[in-house]
């Protein structure tokens, strides 16, 4: 069967930069066709410049031409392989940003065979000529989508290399011992040792280890990935859609404006110092009257379930402390919280004549006092969320947020403990082989080193066209 | 008082590219400060490169850092003064288009008291340091805003020069002339004259041919660039809405689609063959019921008044041709018809049991049957369409498309026939020369020789900023 995925020879050319009208748009070509079809278009200012022969790393005004009609002046950039992004020739046509001329250049491309590159083609052809290796491929993707600090961090960080020096390093430690016991089998009969079986322990114990590890640190990873779960529950009438809206509106106002720039707000979702939060289930809150909701029982132990942090909300005003003792034991009964934070919102002061004192027994618990209509202590409720964030883990540490990555790594976990488990138990050689050959599989398949057309779908099919 | 628009010897920057994610974004840095901030920002991944002495038009693979943290991995191109399109030192980072990225280098240029860049103000500086003229300086913001050839074309023509030349010899030979005028003034009492009357008037003569010419070709240039302006008239039912909606979704339908551009289509306007109509005053059309149209006899004539185009329907299935004509005859006799063309189209030819014959009479005018409803016959609407442009004009000649050129075009028209006329009459060289100098000026303010805050204002401001 022929792969989908292999070394490609054609030339591929893809807008770059975000459609639409602007000052400029960019236009990129890769492959061996880049030149050829240059000195086809292509009329430099400069007469004298032989475009077969242009250096890599330069820049060059000119005219793109159809026939004899201009298309537009362009500049030119140019990149010899394997010096360049996708380790091809390369080209990028820096235009000005008409849709109709962005439209015309391709056109023209096109008409001289060079196809429209597929989603993360460019991407795809420097890994497959050694540019970058598959997580690094991968966090390129990541890196474009990324939309606060944490997801960027994350991303740069696996960009420039993250953990994959690490389990290249131990799968070709790990490889070799394979080899060295599949030698073992050729010489069964006269039961030699090429291993050393101590040694060989301790690699496999420094792979638990490092593996155990990421795939721990997956738990923050994918959070911070897709964002925290905060759940907001609460009685109706507690004002739950009202903070809801508050919190919303504020991360809107403090989105940072640069102007020219845009950023896309995900609903329901907020960005507090970098890290971003996520509003599970936010629907029922979207009634225009709050009166409307009634979230059953079971649905409230369901949000409660895909939280990370709870928001609890009662209405100062108009509950008893015994009633929300009551609620929170109840929560406590039905939902193993130890994973979860819990924060007791006292909603409505601006409605209170005195001071919250009659529910200081709540203080022993995290309880802030708000009005989220008259929006007061709202900094103290971020400020909360924030507290859930090691932060400083995150600037230290290598983190797992890739879910690709984590099933790999746990998969690998799990036949290097079969090896070892083999081991202790003195199993043939031949079966030690076969969990081997899986652990090293897995390992693989982060780097890339092992892949197959389905994990490269997968991963590329995600990116956008020009990537 | 001190000018808004004069040299300025800042920095700027500015997103380049269109907001939104993609593959690449481009910053876009000019001024002074720029290798000074580059040394503060950018760290080239060969550690030897010396940033202040990078060479002009290379590019460099690098990283964007604030502090210890990378926020990207950029690709650097530089310009050096005067050889960029601003004509001061220019860079551009091309990063990873998420628009986090983005965000965070323009804050860090920011950071460095690099400005952001007012709307157009790097071809307004393009224009202060002499690297192109006024009129070409505002065909680079036709350039970017046009949607189809015509309009594409006109501006590209003028940026590649246009007019200019002809209009600064012709001003440069005027100005020659009105200084020896002025210098015969010094010399009143000795009756001298420098001035070379015969020759003079020949100039005269000359300007008044060119600028009569381009004047002139603003009809064509101006329509060109805002679309023809196309009406539909006829009774109720006729099936005017059925027209324009068949007429724009065939339109719809033949956009060119490169995948990753979208082209936005301008509501009621189509582009046939890369010229672009538009539809006037089709709210009316709109009504979801076309029996509650009930357009009155001078809505009718405002819409005929304000087209270049008139489609005059009628339903072939209901209506005699004696009412046809009848009406014909009425719009012919209140509007002047001569600029305009006229093109009788009988619906519904789908409901019709024998041939259109008896309409027969009808086809001395341009007359074409069809069937809005099933598609028929369409194309000889469009065909029928397109013969209004003169294509060939446009390709060969010279076009006015801008409102401001044909303003100052007709006012020096104006003054340079004062002059003519006041030669005639023999009054004094001072009177002369003061109508002579409003030619000058009004010439001059075409190539931008002379300009105001308020010229430069009205252009500059309708850029959008990174241009």
């Amino acid at each position: 069967m022929e792969s989908h995925y292999t070394q490609r020879d054609d030339t591929i050319c893809a807008l770059a930069t975000a459609g639409g009208s602007a000052a400029i748009a960019v236009i990129r070509i890769s492959g061996p066709g880049t030149f050829p079809v240059l000195e086809k278009i292509f009329c430099p200012v400069s007469k004298s410049k032989d475009i077969k022969n242009l250096k890599g790393q330069t820049l060059h005004f000119g005219r793109i031409c159809r026939d004899d009609e201009i298309i537009d002046e362009v500049l030119l950039s140019v990149f010899r392989a394997p010096y360049s992004y996708t380790g091809e020739d390369v080209a990028e046509i820096s235009c000005h940003g008409s849709v109709y001329i962005q439209q015309r250049i391709m056109e023209l491309l096109m008409s001289h065979d060079i196809r429209l590159a597929e989603p993360g083609e460019y991407t795809m052809r420097a890994f497959m000529n050694g540019k970058m290796d598959l997580s690094q491929a991968e966090a390129v993707g990541d890196l474009i989508a990324s939309q606060s600090q944490s997801q960027h961090q994350l991303a740069m960080q696996q960009m420039r290399g993250g953990y994959s020096d690490t389990m290249k390093n131990l799968r070709q430690q790990l490889l070799d011992f394979t080899s060295l016991i599949e030698l073992e089998l050729d010489f069964s009969e006269e039961d030699v040792e090429f291993a050393d079986r101590k040694r060989f322990l301790q690699l496999i114990d420094e792979i638990k280890t490092e593996t155990g590890k990421l795939i721990e640190s997956f738990k923050t990873g994918n959070v911070l990935k897709k964002g925290i779960p905060v759940a907001i529950i609460g009685k109706p009438n507690s004002g739950k859609s009202t903070l809801l809206n508050t919190l919303l509106n504020e991360e809107r106002a403090i989105v940072s404006e640069v102007p020219g720039t845009t950023r896309d707000v995900i609903e329901d979702s907020i960005i507090i110092d970098g890290v971003s939060f996520r509003f599970i289930d936010t629907a029922g809150l979207r009634e225009t009257s709050e009166t409307v909701e009634s979230m059953g029982i079971e649905k409230t132990f369901d949000k409660i379930r895909q939280a990370s942090i709870v928001l609890y909300l009662f209405d100062a005003s108009q509950t008893s402390l015994e009633e929300v003792k009551k609620e929170l034991r109840e929560f406590r009964q039905n939902i193993d919280s130890d994973q979860k934070r819990f924060v007791i919102l006292g909603n409505k002061i601006d409605m209170l004549e005195r001071s919250p004192k009659h529910f200081s027994e709540l203080v022993e618990m995290e309880t802030i006092f708000i009005s989220a209509k008259r929006k007061e202590n709202m900094t103290m409720v971020t400020d909360s969320l924030l507290r859930s964030v090691d932060q400083e883990k995150l600037e230290t540490d290598t983190v797992v947020s890739s879910a690709r990555h984590h099933d790999a790594l746990s998969k690998a976990l799990s036949a290097i403990e079969s090896v070892e488990q083999g081991m202790q138990q003195g199993i043939p050689n031949d079966l030690l082989s076969i969990d081997l050959r899986t652990a090293l599989h897995h390992i693989g398949s982060i780097t890339g080193d092992i892949s197959t057309d389905e994990i490269l779908g997968n991963i590329f099919s995600n990116f956008c066209i020009g990537k």
